[in-house]
């Protein structure tokens, strides 16, 4: 029942991918040992056994989390771990310093601060009137000297200016929660979050530092809104697809049951 | 303080990102109009006063969506959206049929549906005993002939068992968690989900029918529950980054505030 021989309906393609599937997951989260980078992987007949696949399915398998930059073969190692990505709670208003903060220190290098006139699209968004500024601010965030994420964020003026007036110490080292809710004196309500895989430019991927295969980006729009329900900012990022992973719990609404319409 | 002569912090290529960040969330929200393909953007001159930067940095910001298989340029009638996205909700328990039945006919191709010894890692995700099988189910699913995402799910036992018994028309037109549902007798409880991006491998792009641009796809990996905490099924899910934009509502928890520790 397990051996491929019984596979007919599926190609080795599929069967790789089931197998990477299942080792993606346990390399993102350390599964295999070795701290952030370092773990190795058990080998080629070990993985034969798990899988109940052939050795051709296991290399395939293997190549495909190397093509995503996640492992690396190693002579007279193995199969070693090199990209273990970081958990990002998608359900918690939290920035990326306040989340990653246990795992090393998170420096935001300005690369833009200033009044812009913004995109229409986004004055929209902001609820601006017609002609009024935003201050954009645009960020490349590292943890320990390695980027994560590109932000780019359009304030409210009344919020960003007093933000351009800060030191710049103070940019590079909080999250923008952290800047708003300071200076807007007032807590955060919650924010609308689309998420998006991206293959990102050449460009993008230079300043991101990530490797030439895997130039997957989960590029993340959110507004977020103040307690009292006015907008606050409005940002672009492009997160690493190798280097992070967006968490969330999800609860069944509590119209769901097999009673229901549609459960046929 | 708007022209690109006054940008000499940022490169064109900073420019042309911050640019596509924008249009990119407007083509696929449907913001140009056509419906779901055919929408026109706005020429050249438009979107150079639009955004304050050059026509070079405009065209370039076009390439990075071109590249991204969201528009195409087409003669004598300009820059047209190929690829509109349809929004997922991700805090709600809903499969894609139930999300998209207004936008279409959603089929399941069924690609594989048996028993097998689940690899270690899935079974210890299901609280699977040492040799118990799981079923595997896996789905190509697509809205009115589109592939949209391919659907690997290991489901418990007690609850897969039934539905390789049921008649494949309800394996193609039905949600898992419907099946589930009915199946068990019982609402599904909630879910932990994981999002990453990944550049898609060739048979996977083939699979999805995915241009050769574009070739991100948002890799989810799902353990649902049902409500009484006993887990149901693990599911890996690759959705075409061209095709669905996760979405979700975010709260501020309670304890955020100017006052909290680390907002000095």
């Amino acid at each position: 029942m397990d051996t491929e021989a019984d596979e007919a309906g599926s190609s080795r393609a599929d069967r790789a991918r089931r197998v990477a599937n299942v080792l993606r997951r346990q390399v993102l989260d350390g599964g295999f040992g070795g701290g952030f980078d370092g773990g190795v992987l058990p080998d080629e007949r070990a993985l034969v056994a798990e899988f109940s696949v052939s050795r051709n399915t296991v290399r395939a398998a293997l190549a495909l989390l190397r093509d995503e930059g996640l492992v690396e073969r190693r002579r007279g190692v193995g199969t070693v771990v090199v990209g273990r990505a970081y958990a990002h709670p998608l359900g918690e208003l939290a920035g990326l310093a306040e989340v990653l903060h246990h795992h090393g220190s998170v420096v935001n290098q300005v690369r833009e601060a200033r009044l812009v006139r913004p995109p229409r699209a986004v004055a929209r968004r902001l609820g601006l009137d017609e002609g009024e500024e935003a201050v954009h601010l645009e960020r490349l965030r590292s943890l320990d000297g390695v980027p994560l994420s590109l932000d780019s964020t359009y304030l409210l003026p009344w919020i960003g200016k007093p933000l351009l007036a800060l030191e710049r110490e103070a940019l590079e080292h909080r999250d923008v929660f952290d800047l708003i809710e300071s200076v807007a004196g007032t807590p955060l309500g919650g924010a609308e979050v689309s998420v998006q895989a991206v293959t990102a430019d050449a460009a993008t991927r230079a300043v991101l530092r990530m490797p030439e295969s895997g130039g997957a980006v989960l590029t993340v729009e959110r507004l977020t809104s103040l307690a009292d329900g006015r907008p606050a900012d409005l940002e672009f990022i492009h997160l690493r697809g190798d280097r992070l992973v967006l968490r969330a719990q999800v609860a069944a609404p509590p119209g769901r049951g097999p009673g229901r319409e549609g459960a046929r």
